[in-house]
């Protein structure tokens, strides 16, 4: 017998070489018609192997991540399966999972693959599993592995490099391959099927090796859940905040200023600058000071910092002088100038805390094909904040960071999120610095904030920082997708690089305690997740144009300008199209910009001192006629039920 | 008998061998007795020179600089003779008049002087000038030249490269120096006499040659100019940006982060913003659109500006990438980045002008010796802004770049301006890029702008650039001393050089016109002059905390703190100092960070529901007692005194 603990701490006996399905069925046997994968002390393996030893089993449905990568790994062998029956002689190389489907990357030889291959091959798939074909895992000496692909380089390249003992085949249907393990019990449940694209891709990722293709595709175990998600897919594509960067005329790439350069076309900089002041507004509240630092900073200070021998190599590389042998570096972060300012002058623990914010802008190297959009950037803002303060102060400031954090988030629509409250891994003292007072003082202040808070979070042990623990946001979009947001993060190790010191009441100098927090991130990618967050719908406290004046003719010129002037009055801000072009383009053109309010003011309009509000999206048949002060009451409305109190 | 033409235009006969003396006194005694100086055909000369050609001649007094040059250069003269007297042995380089007085470089040798030895050496000069020496030029040989400083090798070496029959020694009293000439009638004039300072300078400015003695002085032809110097001179000290900007806590320089590298500090930082927001909300209204572009940008952006071939060797020198050879630079102006978010889409003669402004921060290499507080730093803020415009609409965004810099200096408190217009050297046409049409065109809408604006301008030909013709305005500050602030430039290069396109009314393509510009020229450097014009008493509407308000004692806390809220309901900008301080402590350390308003409250003003207000910098016995609102209107009073409307 052995014993086999699961997940919920319960130890249950079974027979040697009972299998985790087995385990599954004495469980319930609705368990056991969901289970799809299984790990056991930690390893992934097969629903159908025999358990021999002691040991604690996870099993895993569609509904968790190791399922979903057990059932997309799965059917990446059924469609290499297929591509070798649709196209002879192609040679297979790797297969894995992704985060959403999985992917092949194949020679093709000279053939060639195109859209118009994909559906034939989709149902070649879906014939296969259908077919109800059981995954079998079976061990290969290596002189076996390297005898069945002698004609292929790449999976020879593989074993090559793995030891002999380890080597291990997938069998399936008619089809064979190298392969770690990790299947769902049988090709049966792969319901639905799609090929996504088709993209080169270098062999192991290195341009100088012969360059594949990428055969991307994407399963499930129910027809609905495909159709749901290329549904998804086709609203995220509207959503690209690239596609709806140039469409609203937000940002711009230019090849001569250079890749992950974004320009701001004004459109683009008023949004940002309304997120920045919405938040400045809220910082000088919570006792925040603004400051202002250089972009760059000599090399010795990130010496100092430590980022220097962390990061140097890989970053942009250092600016040298004419004349007197300087080296300056494209500053990577604004933390090492804000200490600088903090050692300005000395400070009593009476002056603390100290909390200076800036939105600073960095340039960090990424290789271009990193670069995406403006979630990748090589230069981006960010809302920093550094606060300096005793260990004393550490639990109040955490506090109103997450209330800063909570207000921007429900000011900005983003309702569905969660916390990771990052601490130390006990096991591994030595790992940190700064004393275990401190440690302690700090992870109970963050945990003890979190919980105060209301926040929904979960403690991860192992994964704070050697120089501190933090607390990070993650926020699911519109589209259920999850995003990082909102870091807040202690740090012991800066202030001791930078000698940073307080006289405290004792009269001794002591060392502050710093606290890093950024609620956007950045400012880049911060609007690029809005922008598909909201599709480009911002909430109307934001909107650089709330509204936009459109005239019926051109006999209404002076009546629309009137119109704007009062509602400026009003502080609404909108502006005019009297461009001598029919109502119907106004519109159009409105409805592509997105302005939430259009007001069309054309000889009913005037005569009452009136407009007509036609809401962004409508058919323009529930347009309402209303005064001013009517529609800025309604304006006042929609603000307050989304812009948050702080 | 010549032909002598006087800078009115006349022409009068004079016997060869008349001096400018003698043609001083042909015009009047009075004349005579003022004239210190003079030029012939554009050479400088003495007032004693016999005149032997016809041409024209200039006679300089103590009101032109010309005049106050031979003024302080003939001084050093004098100062040199009463040092050798002095010091036996030193040996004597180079000693030309500066903007403000002159200097001796001198080679002390095993001697010393110090700040004690300058009242006997200004005795000397003064004993020396009573005796009324005249300064008589006499040409020498290149040997005997040779012959007389062969002990001294700086004098050797200037000597050595000069061609013989072009030297000559100046003589007066007991004294003789090499000398090229310029020099006062004799030195009777010589009324006050003042060493300022000394300090150490290489030979030639060069830190590989010897170190020299640079005695710095000054000299007047009445002591009464000399003690209001010196006032004004100690008046600059105190209202030195460096000296205010440490005290008023405002901005920071860190050894670590590199030299001519300002840190904002908060209060600085608030001030930057302030007036940031200033011209923002007045750029807003005159039609600019902000942008936001990055702080570097590949080479091959300033390949194609062109300024890469111009400044690159002398400038912060390319980032390299760890990969991929990619080549950036530091950027050194917004110009390009602007051209290329012109060029992000294509425009319409009806779409123009577009302005693109932005407070963008640039850096250029500036060696460490240059570098002067916040004047002349190596990264700066620039208030730019990009006009591109149709030739036809140059006229009238000219008036409008004039009005926004008026209102500027108006609002500022900058009362006292002059312009000056750059154009074409005719003489010249193959200098200048663009058409005669299009220069003309130009030139004619600066002209006709600054006449149309009532400003008081010179216009000065050959000044223009090679791109365009300009305006720049001079200002004087509350010392009278004066500086380039806002500069208007037409560009015909960059529109070239990047391309730049409209489609006009017949269809066809065209190059747009582009207007460079900046009110405030840099904020670093601005804010560095506004520091000195105002002393820190910026105008109340600019300061960022407009009134401090000091509780009596820790009784009135509650109060003071209910007048914080009444003030910020009329939107005046207070802050809050109860600490647990003497009321006479707290009001020194407000008078030293020169809040305009000290609100002082105690048990009357609690009472009466009123506030003790005293102004920064009085006494304390005209504090007034008003009501919160008495005080809210004063301060809009106030405001409206300096704001300009625009």
């Amino acid at each position: 017998m052995i014993k086999i603990t699961l997940p919920d701490g319960s130890v249950k006996e079974f027979a040697n070489g009972t299998t985790p399905m087995d385990v599954a069925l004495s469980i319930s046997e609705g368990l056991a018609r969901n289970v799809i994968s299984a790990s056991f002390n930690g390893t992934t393996i097969e629903t159908s192997t025999p358990l021999t030893t002691d040991g604690s089993l996870v099993l895993y449905t569609w509904n968790n991540d190791e399922g979903k990568k057990a059932f997309w790994h799965s059917t990446s062998h059924v469609m290499a399966q297929a591509l070798e029956e649709l196209y002879p002689g192609i040679k297979l190389t790797i297969g894995p999972a992704i985060d959403n489907g999985f992917y092949y990357d194949v020679d093709f030889g000279d053939k060639k693959i195109t859209d118009a291959d994909f559906k034939k091959i989709e149902d070649r798939v879906l014939e296969i599993s259908r077919e109800k074909h059981e995954f079998k895992m079976r061990s290969v000496s290596k002189a076996e592995a390297l005898a069945m692909y002698k004609d292929n380089e790449f999976k020879t390249e593989l074993i090559e490099n793995l030891e002999d003992g380890t080597i291990t085949f997938c069998d399936h249907a008619t089809f064979t391959d190298l392969c770690r393990g990790g299947h769902i019990p049988n090709t049966g449940i792969i319901k639905a099927m799609k090929i996504l694209s088709v993209a080169g891709a270098y062999w192991r990722g290195n341009e100088k090796n012969k360059q594949l293709t990428r055969v991307y595709g994407i399963s499930f175990p129910k027809q609905k859940d495909l159709t749901e998600y290329l549904q998804l897919l086709e609203e995220a594509k509207k959503r690209d905040h690239r596609k709806l960067g140039k469409e609203l005329e937000l940002f711009h790439f230019s090849q001569k200023v250079g890749q992950g350069l974004p320009l701001w076309l004004p459109k683009g900089a008023a949004l940002r600058d309304r997120l920045e002041q919405f938040l400045k507004k809220a910082q000088k509240k919570a006792g925040y000071e603004q400051v202002v630092t250089p972009h760059i900073g000599q090399k010795e200070l990130y010496v100092t910092s430590g980022h220097y021998a962390k990061y140097g190599a890989d970053s942009f590389q250092p600016i040298h002088t004419p004349a007197e042998g300087e080296e300056f570096l494209l500053k990577p972060m604004n933390c090492p100038h804000h200490c600088e300012i903090y050692n300005a002058r000395p400070w009593s623990y009476k002056d603390l805390p100290k909390r200076y914010a800036e939105f600073g802008t960095v340039y960090r190297y990424e290789q271009s094909g990193e670069l995406h959009g403006l979630t990748r950037v090589r230069g981006f803002t960010q809302d920093d904040a550094h606060i300096f303060c005793t260990p004393d102060q550490l639990d109040a400031e955490f506090k109103n960071v997450i209330d800063l954090v909570l207000y921007v988030f429900g000011s900005l629509g983003f309702e569905n999120f969660t916390a990771q409250v990052s601490v130390r891994d006990l096991d591994n003292p030595d790992k940190y610095i700064g004393s275990v007072e401190n440690w302690e003082k700090a992870e109970n202040a963050i945990i003890s904030a979190a919980r105060d808070k209301g926040l929904n979070y979960v403690i991860e042990p192992g994964e704070a920082a050697f120089y501190g623990p933090k607390l990070d946001f993650m926020v699911k979009d519109a589209l259920g997708r999850s995003w990082q947001l909102g870091t807040i993060q202690v740090d012991y190790n800066l202030p001791e690089r930078f000698e940073l010191t307080y006289k405290g009441s004792d009269n001794e100098l002591h060392r502050p305690v710093m606290i890093h927090r950024a609620p956007f991130g950045s400012m880049e990618r911060f609007i690029a997740i809005l922008l598909e967050h909201t599709a480009g719908n911002f909430p109307i406290w934001l909107m650089p144009e709330q509204a936009i004046i459109l005239s019926l003719s051109e006999k209404y010129e002076k009546y629309a300008e009137k119109v704007l002037n009062l509602l400026e009055n009003h502080e609404i801000r909108a502006l005019l199209d009297n461009r001598n072009e029919t109502i119907g383009k106004k519109i159009r053109e409105a409805e592509t910009q997105k302005y939430p309010f259009m007001l069309i003011v054309g000889e009913e309009e005037e005569k009452n001192g009136t407009i007509s509000v036609r809401r962004h999206g409508d058919d323009g048949k529930s347009n309402t006629t209303m005064t001013i002060e009517a529609f800025a009451a309604l304006v006042t409305e929609e603000i307050n039920k989304t812009l948050k109190q702080f």
